[in-house]
């Protein structure tokens, strides 16, 4: 077996990567995603990207994963995406194809996380996982014997948008009262910004941890991991969201182990200390259930590790 | 192959049954569940008839699948029912393999559904398929690939006791806000108690149709299908919170087919008619997922024709 290509696409870096017929990575590049530039510079930086590695490849690369950090539309493999403008019913497969000369694979990149974590991370070995990417937005993918569960319309793992609330709120997906408005790390941000507007003394440790006027969900983490009395109110409230939407997938799915990734997961020790709490709070003492609840091993890469078994499966 | 066995014992009702290796009954018995008798009484009544039946076959009957309307350790293969007074760690398998001189494979009858739904009812040939059960409990059986999920502890499936509300309202299980307290018979039959201890002119069409002062939900459901308008309500409260719990499934698992069953779903049209309303008011108009939701086709009999299924894998 050869090498293959893997690319990650997300919304904030995107990232490229050799890896070996075992999944395991040769060689990985990262860079900022330049959202305002669109989708051409994007695939530019990924063409010289990519061939420079292909290029050096000590054996043929013939094929190459990808995951994109948004909708895909897996059975006709182009991205759906209607957030980031440009990429809209891109055949992204097929761009692979035809400008890299490779064989392709495309899923999105929470099902990407959850092959990556599955065969390289926190889940190898288990029969079954459920990954939730906690970044900008909340997305989920499912693994059960061994294998992705796509679903009936390629659909399955959609965390984000399960309806959580009573009350209803609108989620930027037109649905109602979805998990994703409450504890997504936009969600954080939204919350943070209207306490800043409220009580501007309240937030300065969260300024300073951001480095910039917009506090960011990894500085409220950070300031609460530190005691601070804001932030921790703020995980608090998100997390008890959060607990609600691992139990759910912990009582439909009863998975072996529940990997949490996503950049606001790498707060660590403050994020699981929180919703174990919760958990405690919300689940049945009769009804005990052995899910394992851990963050990713492998951070930022999960996706990039799942794409490259994308692309293993067809090399 | 010969022809098997089949047992449910439910609450209310238990039947018992020869279905031949096809999956097709042959001949079912009914008889009304005595919860005040007892185990021993329920232990009887199946000797009785079941040693009937097998004499009666016209070929050798040699293994028997078994539904219990109740939490059961599937992996030690005995009844873990805390509610049902004198069955709580009752090897049941292992019973029937001594007192019949069958092998024997028992699951609870939500599993059993499912198993009956997707081979003889409305799941036929669907790939992936979640069966409810709406009765007095709700429980859930979840088919993936063309087999049952049951999970790292064989807990899967367990809708009936997800956190769906703010609330926090304590359920039977001991915990918080599960969608069971909402939306099971037993949740109809105390909102409905509520009504009338508070609004007796109310509900006087219900309690005609009940035939008795208890006031059924298979009751309410019927008084709404004529128009009364606190039973109308009623159905709606209680099919607002289930379509919160079937769309969590839906962005979950994205099955093919969901099935309702068990006694409240018998009420049909109206039911579903307030579903696919609810649906729409909370689902993204931008995740369009094509999940049939159907309403069982085996009616009171699929967790029998799965527990003929579970008795068929054996023989």
């Amino acid at each position: 077996m050869s090498n293959v290509l893997a690319i990650d696409i997300g919304g904030t870096h995107f990232r490229v990567g050799v890896f070996d017929p075992e999944g395991c990575p040769l060689k990985v590049e990262e860079g900022d995603t330049d959202s305002a530039a669109g989708r051409d510079w994007m695939l530019t930086q990924l063409t010289t990207r990519c061939r420079t590695l292909i290029g050096a490849s000590a054996t043929p690369i013939q094929a190459c994963g990808l995951s994109f950090g948004g909708p895909v539309d897996y059975r006709q493999q182009r991205v759906t995406s209607v957030h980031a403008a440009g990429w809209q019913g891109f055949e992204l497969g097929k761009w692979v194809e035809q400008n890299l000369g490779l064989r392709s694979h495309l899923d999105n990149d929470a099902n990407a996380g959850a092959l990556g974590e599955h065969h390289s991370g926190a889940g190898r070995g288990a029969k079954s996982l459920v990954y939730l990417t906690i970044s900008t937005g909340l997305g989920g993918g499912v693994i059960v014997d061994g294998k992705l569960l796509h679903g009936h319309d390629c659909l399955a793992g959609e965390i984000g948008h399960i309806p959580i609330s009573d009350s209803g709120l609108l989620c930027s997906c037109g649905g109602r009262g979805c998990l994703e408005s409450f504890c997504s790390g936009r969600a954080i941000e939204t919350r943070v910004r209207e306490w800043a507007a409220r009580r501007p003394e309240r937030v300065e440790r969260m300024i300073q941890l951001s480095g910039g006027p917009e506090i960011t969900a990894k500085a409220v983490f950070a300031a609460a991991a530190e005691g601070d009395a804001a932030a921790t109110h703020m995980v608090r409230e998100t997390t008890r969201w959060l607990a609600r939407g691992l139990l759910i997938i912990v009582r439909l799915l009863n998975p072996e182990v529940l990997v949490l990734g996503g950049g606001v997961a790498q707060s660590g020790k403050i994020l699981l200390d929180n919703l174990r709490y919760f958990l405690e709070e919300l689940a049945s003492p009769t009804i005990v259930s052995s899910t394992r609840i851990v963050t990713a091993a492998l951070g930022n890469l999960s996706p990039l590790y799942g794409a490259a078994q994308l692309g293993l499966h067809l090399a």
